[in-house]
């Protein structure tokens, strides 16, 4: 193929066809283009953007440059659930038992990414012993046996996303939407799913700052999966204070756990049920939750009961976790410091910034900044607040755990700024913003 | 220097000092910067442009990526002049001379360019002997024994251009206004030169196919000069017919001693004057010149007495060159094929397009489509009509000059396509359309 011929298209605005982008990504992957003919096409979409058929043979070519993993044996419809990423997101952890304590199997294999606290896997590698490695054998054998699965990938799924991505994230050509869209949802697409939740976050904590950009990301999404044949729901959901009240990994699971067993803060607990709701929903177990009010009375009904944490718990042990430490959380990995951070002076909470809080808590260590860093899953920050409350001087704000003078004297240099106070009365923030819908899309 | 934050930079329309230019040209040109980030820069500089400022750092720092020429032992005052390049353009064999002979010092390093027909290196080779390939220190003697000499790069000139360029050509980034101009520049300001006299080609054989576009790069590279403090004019003139009769190494020589003997095709004796008179108003010897009228006058009386010739001979003779091919031009390379092409019709000439008789030039094998490509000294094309001629059925348009019968088929079905007729008058096209004076930019 003449790679010159494609750049120059592109860089003059007119889109490229089905087997134009299949011959690139396949040459590509293969390493018969060289990267700088790449980076150069790839900053040419940045500026002039892909059409929506486009963005879904992008999508597909990338999803087909690798293994296609076929869940058919395990189930007729696989559900899954995606984050776009956010701090304090521990979702997936409550959500995926929730929906599987319905009979709704899920199978579901992550990628590891960097981040502020850790992803899902590093989560769950809170608890000993858990496994997230396991063979393509092991992970069908749970899948049929538990109905929860929760691993890391096994397979080569969508190669050229990661090696488009490696490249994107050395020349300035990120933050463009075709390619962030194309590159979630193509590995969605060689995961096997049916349908697919989409939580995109919007927020200071997350990749998009405004409601506008989540919404034009979360539209691309929805009509890439609903072009290649999967049912989709993309909600648009607040990140500008972290969600819940713990951030960190081990903290999170704790929280997970109590949320999983109908306490955990309200925040979480409607958070999870609305994304279950949509889930229940699309994996359309009867008619009884295409009304998706009936769907969330379910949903809360699992988690008061007790249900969903078997699910989880079942899950643990079926990947090989110490369920002593979720039966007993003061067992899940402690930190040996611990901060209460207090409020100087009265006034109702304004903001919460969900970044500033994500840095102190990969400066704590709960994160990764490259690939190769070790995770700390004991560390982290408890936020007690939200914005909305009213705090009288004294009152706790954060409790901070941290393993290391240095660095909770320099998550706490950080959290300094995090909070911000208001005399006036505050409206709390929304979990929600909207809701797209692939049968509109 | 942080490479993914300067693409940002730029990518998001913000301009880059002249440090981080600079930088960034010595760690490119240092192999200290990989391909794909400085082809997702050049990318974003299509989009984004380049102001001033920057393109003028652009080319200084090229410029002083590798040797610096430095003709003071040769001249007070060095005059060149450079040709953005088309189709039959031999004006540096006749106006270098032609300068050289009022004692102006000629002392012109040039590159070999891929292109049509051959550059001004190749065309001086179709003179067996004549060498190019001189070393620093006979380029010196004879530029002072001759006051004419006319050679290859012995030295390393701008060659952060070179690394550019190739890059450029192979991402979709050639067609770049500041990157054009800075590229030519660069190689202008480093070797050596105080006064340029730009010829900006435009029409359909030239890279720049608008009176606007040439005006735009013209006016780029005439600031560029002024701003690294040399004079500057440059001249927007005619490239949609073939410039004069001939198109073809041997042949243009032969056509250029013509002119340098005072005779030769009006057109180009006129563009050559026009050329050289403002080489001498730059150059300034006293001020008779500063009347381009007078510079004129006295270039056309130089051509006519011969003094011209004297000075083209004086350079051959110095380089090596077999001087009786030029007192005899049918010592000159000769095709073996000659083929005449007649009008089958009567009518007015309404275009020559010189694109396609520079395609039916290099079909014939008189120029380099990739830079391994041999040059046959001996073909190419006369075209004898000019746009607005009157021509009767079986009249003579061009006679074709080829050494393989399967070339000359390949450029007569090109040239089948070469010239358009009228019934109506048609006005003959300009020499010049305009001149961009460094004193007003």
């Amino acid at each position: 193929m003449n790679m010159v011929e494609l750049i120059e298209k592109k860089r003059d605005g007119q889109a490229l066809s089905q087997s134009e982008i299949q011959r690139f990504v396949k040459s590509y992957t293969a390493g018969e283009i060289p990267d700088y003919q790449v980076s150069a096409l790839l900053m040419a979409i940045f500026f002039r953007g892909m059409d929506r058929a486009e963005t879904v043979h992008l999508t597909m070519a990338m999803a087909e440059s690798g293994d296609m993993l076929d869940l058919s044996d395990i189930t007729p419809y696989a559900i899954d659930k995606h984050s776009s990423g956010g701090v304090g997101d521990k979702t997936s952890l409550i959500v995926l038992p929730l929906v599987s304590s319905f009979g709704v199997p899920i199978a579901k294999m992550s990628g590891r990414g960097l981040g502020f606290g850790g992803g899902t896997l590093d989560k769950l590698e809170s608890i000993g012993g858990y496994d997230v490695n396991l063979s393509e054998e092991e992970f069908r054998r749970i899948a049929r046996e538990t109905g929860i699965v929760l691993s890391g990938q096994s397979k080569s799924l969508a190669p050229a996303d990661g090696k488009l991505y490696v490249l994107r994230d050395v020349t300035g050509t990120v933050a463009s939407l075709p390619l962030i869209a194309s590159s979630i949802m193509s590995k969605k697409l060689a995961a096997g799913t049916n349908g697919i939740v989409l939580d995109v976050k919007l927020g200071c904590g997350a990749f998009m700052k405004t409601l506008a950009e989540a919404r034009a990301l979360a539209t691309a999404m929805v009509q890439i999966g609903v072009d290649a044949g999967r049912d989709m729901v993309a909600l648009l959901s607040d990140m500008n204070q972290p969600l819940g009240v713990a951030v960190g990994n081990a903290l999170e699971v704790a929280e997970a756990v109590r949320t999983l067993q109908g306490g955990g803060p309200e925040y979480i607990h409607d958070h999870c049920v609305e994304v279950a709701a949509h889930m229940l929903r699309l994996a359309g177990q009867g008619e009884r939750w295409s009304d998706l009010t009936q769907a969330r009375v379910d949903a809360d009904q699992r988690l008061k009961s007790g249900a969903a944490y078997e699910s989880f718990h079942r899950m643990i042990a079926a990947h090989g976790g110490d369920v002593r430490q979720i039966e007993d959380l003061t067992r899940l990995p402690q930190a040996r410091l611990r901060h209460e951070a207090l409020a100087t002076a009265s006034g109702n909470i304004a903001a919460i910034q969900a970044d500033t809080v994500g840095w102190a808590t990969l400066a704590l260590g709960a994160g990764r900044a490259t690939k190769e860093d070790d995770i700390d899953h004991a560390v982290g920050i408890e936020v007690h607040a939200s914005v909305g409350d009213s705090v009288a001087a004294g009152d706790r704000l954060m409790t901070i755990h941290a393993n290391d003078e240095t660095r909770l004297s320099a998550a706490l240099d950080l959290l300094n700024r995090a909070v911000e106070f208001n005399d006036e009365p505050v409206d709390p923030l929304p979990l929600f913003y909207g809701v797209i819908d692939g049968n509109d899309s």
